[in-house]
């Protein structure tokens, strides 16, 4: 067979690299049950009709089709491009059977046929949180999930290294009244040519702007606008000195300080009003959010999120939510590919049960079910050679003990050589030994 | 919007469905890594021409490509219908950073563009662990991953009431020597045809056998064979009274002895040689086995496995292994489906902080802070209606406690209606409430 290679796009790890990816999923399903989100998982495909409903994203999207279907079938199935849609789709489905506010985290793959480059992946695990009301949900649910994932990548940064995170928010109705304010006749257009504006740079964004038949006057106020950053409720004069007001403006203003000031209560130096945050897509209506790592630039936007009030409805209701995803991949891989992170054994045993003779396997055996049954992963040697070759297995292994003898026998720290006689039915390694251990060096 | 249907073959679940099968997969991962298993993810996609190379199973292949790839590209993507390929693929392209005998875990969901029926499902998720060494690997391997498994499942019908399960084992070398042994020309062909017993019958078996110009007598024989079960090596005598044998029998017949000989010791009702057992894949070549759940025949096998000597190799080396498949969706789903087993509630929450009032809503915060920092998930009332109205909110999410007042405040056991003063910086629930509970009835 021809040597096989990596497939550019879809990021695979090694044990090591995949205990770390665990560590991620087991932290983040704790924290969220903890605040009593519920797990959901949905199918990997949808319809297309259900994938195209947002449009922008069609270009992106896997179709998934039988080998066999016939040459004339149309494709109707698409893998889902991320778990927003989907969710939407389970809630529609599922409404008479959910109790609302409805909490949910989904941790799962999405697929996007993208041009393979730096950070872009085709196969990404992303953790979803969303609360979803029936008719209403109150604002202080906005803030709310914004906690959650602030309290979870507060643990991924206590225990796995990950650099502290950043937070900017902003508010649509903010930016829709200001842009209906200037006269702007298409203001959604106009987000998501704003949304362009770190990619793109002021110049291009100007030039969109005019094709939109926006005014000069007009443009360059909807760039002072995208420039004011505060990191508490400064922006609010910042944005009334812009001189555009209205309704809406002042809804808008009213709901981010309250999202600013909740936020900042307990992440004091981590949360930022940032008025160039717009989110592209269509189904966002009140408060719109990212969070970036400032010591990890290149990773660009790792969670994103936002208050969606009319994503999911149905002829009697709609299911105003509100959420933010985090991507698990997109922080992950490049940590791992460059062994920033990693665990400090590639195996889940502590130890390695040595075997006299093959005759005796079975007392091994003995004594391996003895340590599992008080939580000590082992295994049994897979040889009855030499014991120094049964070490070296274990070593090369990364399994830091080695247990020789029956139930009553001894065991011998491979790292020191230190050997101690031990009964099986009670002997611990000491904490740090007994599972993988998650390392890591200062991450730049 | 259409009113939205769920998928055929595609099953997904409520919450407390959910909560059940993640139970499930923390058992099963728990399990295996306690033996040493160290999990592996592979991408959901694999090349066309690596899904091929077991051929069988093409015309069930779905295949994945962008929505706007050009009309003439062809297909070079498809998503993987096992977990075995995928892994044997893994193992060739990380070798050598691998540390043999590798053992690994993986659970994750695979899929087949079957006519959807009873049974079959289109996305459905497998947990498998295999034993891989390279260039060789020691023959207790066999009765080991098979050994982890029964005791995976006995977990589980402890804790979730699965039925008991049943293994049935047999040996390719025994029959494939058999098979020489009455002249058959080619052995695999007729395994594959007898693998269909069941489900066709012997009468179709003795016509397809006789299609392969297999004589009539060596039919009869080869009937005889495979109707013989015995759960002891009660089998040998009736293998070699039907008057065939050769070295390749001879093996065969001494690895199924010692195989039901190890397994026997640990589950001794629990196993037995039953010679009709086949498995169609043709990259088996000594051990095969399947289990099924005699009180739950519709759900027919929900693990097989076997022994594969020549599945991965390259150039260089060859890597033997051996492994065993658990079908999650297959037992799981018609489970759920008809709610013989769930949780008792279907959210994490173990408490519903009331708020008494929007200005307040900061106190309840902290509560649920202070019970979240020592384990006790719990949500804030959505709304600061009265408090009746919050009871109700909690009773209707099914969440047993509601907390009114701030640290130092009093619990409500909503059940009982018992209520009682407690400090939120240590109360604890009693164990049984503190996270969601499997509850079954006796499974039929």
């Amino acid at each position: 067979m021809a040597r096989i290679t990596p497939m550019s796009g879809f990021p695979e790890y090694l044990p090591a690299g995949r205990m770390v990816e665990q560590r991620v999923v087991d932290t983040l399903r704790e924290v969220f049950e903890l605040h009593g989100f519920a797990s959901v998982q949905t199918r990997a495909v949808e319809t297309l009709q259900m994938l195209n409903r947002k449009g922008e994203i069609t270009k992106e999207v896997y179709t998934v089709r039988r080998i066999h279907a016939k040459e004339n079938d149309t494709d109707t199935l698409g893998l889902h491009f991320d778990l927003t849609v989907p969710f939407a789709r389970y809630v529609l489905e599922n409404a008479g059977r959910l109790q609302f506010p409805f909490r949910r985290y989904q941790i799962q793959p999405a697929w996007r046929g993208e041009r393979p480059q730096e950070g872009r992946y085709r196969e990404f695990w992303q953790a979803d949180i969303d609360i979803v009301g029936q008719g209403t949900l109150a604002f202080h649910h906005d803030a709310e999930v914004v906690l959650v994932m602030l309290e979870a990548l507060q643990r991924l940064h206590n225990e796995l290294g990950i650099p502290e995170v950043l937070l900017h928010a902003n508010n649509r109705k903010l930016v829709q009244g200001f842009y209906e304010g200037l006269g702007v006749t298409d203001p959604l257009a106009a987000i998501q040519i704003v949304d362009k504006l770190n990619k793109v740079g002021s110049q291009t964004v100007r030039e969109l702007l005019a094709a939109q038949a926006v005014m000069p006057d007009a443009i360059e106020r909807i760039l002072k606008l995208a420039s004011i950053r505060t990191s508490n409720d400064a922006f609010i004069e910042q944005v009334y000195a812009l001189g555009v007001s209205n309704t809406l403006v002042e809804t808008g203003v009213a709901e981010l300080a309250a999202f600013i000031k909740d936020l900042s209560a307990r992440f004091p130096n981590q949360v930022m009003a940032d008025l160039k945050i717009a989110r592209g897509l269509d189904y966002y209506t009140g408060s719109v959010f990212e969070i970036d790592i400032p010591a990890l630039p290149t990773l660009g936007t790792v969670c994103a999120g936002g208050r969606y009030d009319a994503l999911a409805t149905d002829g009697k209701n709609s299911y105003p939510g509100v959420g933010i995803s985090f991507g698990i991949t997109r922080v992950l891989a490049p940590l791992l590919t460059r062994g920033a992170v990693t665990a400090n054994r590639p195996v889940p045993s502590a130890v390695l049960v040595a075997v006299d003779a093959e005759e005796t396997r079975n007392v091994a055996a003995t004594v391996a079910t003895a340590l599992r049954a008080h939580g000590v992963a082992c295994e049994v040697s897979p040889t009855a050679l030499a014991y120094g070759k049964q070490i070296m297995t274990a070593d090369r292994r990364g399994i830091p003990y080695v247990w020789f003898g029956g139930l009553l026998g001894s065991v011998k720290d491979i790292r020191t050589g230190e050997q101690m006689d031990a009964d099986a039915n009670c002997w611990m390694p000491p904490t740090a030994d007994l599972k993988p251990a998650i390392v890591y060096d200062a991450i730049r």
